[in-house]
């Protein structure tokens, strides 16, 4: 009978410590989801919804102002049949038409891939300084978006580059892509 | 009398002369004009159109396909605040939502000025394998339009390059640059 009691004395003494490391678990998991920067989840959403409408290549984009988001887009290359469609470009397109203004320079962008040179450029020219991405250019080149061709023919000179590129959330990013994969009846091109 | 005579006869025997003369000059001269290639004679007039509108910068572009225009277009950025709203990239949107297609690879392009890297880009991904270009970047930098930074960040490899870059007509190019400068009201950007 003592045994007992003192075995539930132990668990009791322990219980609090069980409970504490049950909630420390769950709040690193919590704060394992907060860390994704909730831009680039947005821009997340946009690829997502890329898939779902089967619209084009898993690619979405914001471009942020004073904390607000006020241009989104994903790849639409299918779906318009415009090969500059690029999820980057449909996003700035949308900045600058809610600004009013090709100047966005108060701007900042967040793209779930590395942008291709098409889609750097457009960066330079509506003059967004930040750009933060997920996937890099040979993640997607593994699920067929090859930009290699390309980027050997534009070979950025980083060196020179005025616009600052922050790699951030690879991980939710590629999730993307594997989304993009599952899907079976999606328009390769 | 006779020396008269004399006189009237040589003039006589040079008449065929002087008209077979004046009819190759008249001949050259037409020729000069026809001699301007009549699609990048469409890409002029769009950048001019663009100039009278004051809609951007002095650039035209037209897309051919079998011969017929399919998408022309000129630099929209002033009036669309849209800072990718190049003649080129104007030209291809129209070309290919006429199409249905974002594979542009049986067109040739034609524009007044040698593409920036976000055209020359978008002409890679709308797999246009030809294009003939008048004015250069270096004639554009003269009356304000620099492409220089962003070409210095990504310096084509013409080595590598798999898009045929053709010049032609770069006279009747640069005066439409000319017609733009001299324009007091024009917006620079």
């Amino acid at each position: 009978m003592c045994r007992l009691y003192h075995f539930i004395a132990i668990i009791y003494s322990g219980l609090p410590c069980i409970l504490v490391q049950i909630l420390g678990i769950y709040v690193v998991a919590r704060k394992g989801e907060d860390e994704m920067n909730k831009y680039m989840e947005q821009a997340i959403i946009e690829a997502e919804k890329g898939i779902k409408n089967r619209d084009g290549g898993p690619f979405g984009a914001v471009v942020v102002r004073d904390g607000k988001i006020i241009g989104r887009g994903h790849n639409m290359v299918v779906h318009t049949h415009d090969p500059t469609a690029h999820g980057e470009i449909v996003a700035i397109r949308e900045a600058s038409k809610a600004m009013e203004s090709f100047d966005l320079s108060d701007c900042e962008l967040f793209t779930t891939c590395e942008p291709c040179p098409m889609c750097y450029s457009a960066i330079h020219w509506s003059r967004i300084p930040v750009v933060y991405y997920g996937a890099t250019k040979e993640d997607a080149a593994i699920i067929g978006f090859d930009d290699q061709l390309l980027s050997d023919i534009l070979p950025r000179q980083e060196k020179l580059e005025k616009i600052k590129m922050v790699q951030l959330d690879r991980e939710g990013c590629m999730e993307v892509f594997k989304k993009y994969e599952e899907d079976d009846e999606r328009q390769l091109y």
